[in-house]
């Protein structure tokens, strides 16, 4: 059963477009691409790192701005403009001595597709490709962009009594480096 | 009875993300956030202000961004990077020397939950997490960054005659000086 | 009836924020603010134009971007930072000796209620407050920057057989001037 | 029967605003346009380009911002501020020597419709304007800048068996030239 197999979850690897991010580009006049990522996740991915969580993000795009955006909140573990999904995925799991059904990965198209095959505990967000719809073993009922990475997230440290945080941070994962900005 | 209670109210607490915003950041190659805030939320905090009511902002938040847009309504009690919201809260109905059930405190996500057992009125948008609506006064039927702020404030107003501006202000909250731009 | 005093329409106003525009601001770290325009409603604005139609903007905001977005489509008659609607509409009949039931007025919030007690054809956005529904006579079944400036448009130039444009422009109310850009 | 047209296509010809992108552009305060555009369009587009489809961009609008994007995609015949989209039409299917049965034309608002009734297979997006929807062959249930060009082109290829990839592309259009970004 799914709840089950996530009482063993130790790590989590994401794609960015149409997971983390709504699967639309706003482009501007020099080409300049700007995407659209959820605060409750933000809130989620940093809660999961302080309780010792991995996260590994892997995408075949290459921009900037998500790189900063992902290490403002503290994940260190990006892998941008990947050529195989499937050597990074390997990679990591063998680095980190990680067996199949200790990683949930979550994607939405096509480029997915090959190494969600692979992988223990496939998951997508509700607006995915048929394909990938398909192989998953849950589907968000929320979309890309919109919390669908906050909902598994919060499936896994409920089901292991990590979730609640007495002291929870808001940091939204800014640049910004000033420490008190009270006007 | 809620709609009782809202006789008494004489200051308004808002998060930011989620709340004023609709909960989600664009972000820019360079790693900039934009943010979407609504044009009714700001014509009502306005509003709020001219009848002399307390706006107060409390974000874990750091954007610069947010400050000028807000500042630019009229709103001068900004607290971004907070730390801790209850400290700045109690400051807050301290030096006004304001109780508890004289404030509406409105809210979306776990940041916000120490501060909202605390407060005499917590309300939400729709679209709040779980744990928020369960000790939510008031759920309102509007999202973040959609109105839900013009929804409560309205209300308040409207119980205590103050709604009704017969010269109301249409201003944008944007920064620049000019004062007619009549093209 | 409705449609019936369609047929003798020579002018439009228009609000920006929440009627050509989707109500809400894209606000940047300098405090910048985008709003979201629909090209469907820049198609009916320039064949409206290009058929002698009056069109006139008043709005309380003050963004540049604004009036460079509708200058670009052709619209000369621009009232931005209006402190008082009523004058601007005043003037503007007045100028160009129109009666009261010859002008369609589409607002959508507060600041547009006065002038809209005032006017011949009161219509508004489906997401329109109540205030001003109540005093509309009609709203639009599309909420603002959605396409309900399009959906008035087209009305009136059908209803008149002005609606049917053998050469179509497809201009998009870009400020770029090159004539020809084949890449 | 509009499936059975669809074995002998071998073209596609698109539209830019409302089929390409979601018919709104974002305006900033010096006047330039953010358009938003479908990173799952993005994929069916670069794998139709792969297979050896002819992919041509016709527009009225001469956004710089679009062409870069889908240049980074890897169309390169794109023809913006388009005065006749019928002649661009005409001088495409000459030079490649296509029949119009062979071509689908994907359009959404009254400048494409002169075309549209031309062409051998028109279809459109779910919030094209009724015009277009009149004379379309198969009407997309998803709508402009979310997927109808991917839905388009997914069901040629599929019926086709061309859609199957083996080693998926996920570039994102950008047109950052460094080949690795793992951080």
């Amino acid at each position: 059963m799914f709840l089950q197999q996530l009482h063993q979850i130790k790590a989590f690897v994401f794609d960015v477009d149409g997971v983390l991010t709504d699967g639309t580009v706003h482009v501007t006049e020099s080409g300049e691409q700007l995407r659209q990522f959820s605060i409750k996740d933000g809130y989620a991915l940093q809660l999961a790192i302080k309780r010792g969580y991995h996260i590994i993000i892997i995408s075949g795009g290459r921009s900037n701005g998500v790189a900063l955006r992902l290490r403002g909140l503290g994940i260190q573990d990006i892998h941008l403009a990947a050529e195989s999904k499937i050597d990074i995925y390997n990679e990591f799991i063998n680095n980190n001595d990680l067996k199949a059904e200790e990683v949930i990965y979550m994607g939405d198209d096509i480029p997915d597709l090959p190494v969600m095959k692979l992988v223990g505990l496939p998951v997508c967000p509700s607006d995915a490709a048929e394909e990938i719809k398909a192989v998953s073993k849950y589907i968000s009922p929320i979309s890309g962009g919109k919390g669908c990475v906050r909902d598994i997230i919060e499936k896994v440290l409920k089901i292991q009594n990590k979730w609640y945080d007495p002291t929870p941070s808001a940091h939204d994962g800014s640049i910004n480096t000033d420490e008190t900005l009270t006007l």
